[in-house]
């Protein structure tokens, strides 16, 4: 079991609906040295890559760029959820599904940040569905730039998100992967 | 001239409406360096007043208060910009009004994350009208916890929101006061 498995049993609450409340340290309030720990992890299985940029989706996917980005030593770049009256008319988009808000959100990235050129590796707190993760992968094609992996934190490994990415051929990469959970507290992680 | 300023010289844009476009290193792609050295300079100037927590609001607040919260070796917090269906009813609320995209927000914060016990440092990438900051200083004042400061990486000199701060006595730390700009790109920065 790894640094972030032993968190997730130790602080980590399920909640109805597959919710898994993980505030106390990664999305809410952020335990800076554990995130660190992530970035590390991050580093180590993608840094013969070639990445060039770090890609996620506001807002809690931020604070998991932010210490993979300074480890690669490149930008970290967030997509944003909304259209901005700040940004430029000259912007990718995609539309994204949130399974936790049950709403649809136009996911936009300004042209300027990401290239044909570009080796992007994708991070996230969660994957689920794996809709963010598409959305932004929609994005690389349309920048021409290839996506090298995406590093997620935790997956639900009974959703099928995981699975379809896998299954395509991209190297996904996820710290902790729960195939099933309880209200009574039981958390099942995959094997690694 | 310090860092922040430089570079807002070099690569800001200043559009209709008085809007500073500071996305190419600050709040749409993130220069991870220049964000360490805002992290390093926060540190520098609240080192000594014991901050136990770095709180700030979603979402372009987060990669300012990363580097900060880890210079300190304490949490980051983020205040949340909705009502999240994960997050518990035992909520801090405060309104805030966004002068960016013109809405009301209400800017929430579970209550397991502020005690009576912090000293809090505040921190985020601009202040105009300091209405975020007046929703996390609300919030604070809620959970009794102090505040030691706020760190602000830009502020709009010209908005009323730092001058009502500074004659409040709050420790109001800019790294760049923005006392004019033009869209012909003349900024004029207030002196040290």
């Amino acid at each position: 079991m790894n640094f972030l498995e032993e968190r997730i049993l130790k602080d980590g609450q399920v909640r109805e609906g597959d919710i898994l409340k993980v505030d106390s340290f990664l999305n809410h309030q952020v335990d800076i040295a554990l995130l660190e720990q992530i970035g590390d992890a991050f580093y180590e299985h993608f840094k013969d890559r070639g990445i060039t940029r770090v890609l996620t989706v506001e807002s809690s996917g931020i604070a998991i760029a932010y210490p993979v980005a300074r480890r690669f030593g490149v930008p970290a770049v967030f997509a944003k959820k909304a259209r901005s009256m700040n940004l430029d008319g000259d912007l990718y988009t995609s539309i994204v599904h949130s399974y936790t808000y049950n709403v649809d959100n136009v996911v936009t990235l300004s042209k300027q940040y990401l290239h044909a050129d570009d080796c992007v590796l994708i991070v996230d707190d969660f994957m689920a569905n794996g809709k963010a993760v598409q959305g932004l992968l929609d994005i690389c094609r349309q920048a021409g730039a290839s996506a090298a992996g995406i590093g997620i934190a935790i997956e639900k490994g009974f959703q099928n998100g995981g699975r379809l990415l896998r299954e395509a051929g991209v190297d996904l990469y996820s710290l902790a992967i729960v195939d099933s959970m309880d209200a009574d507290g039981t958390i099942v992680f995959r094997e690694h």
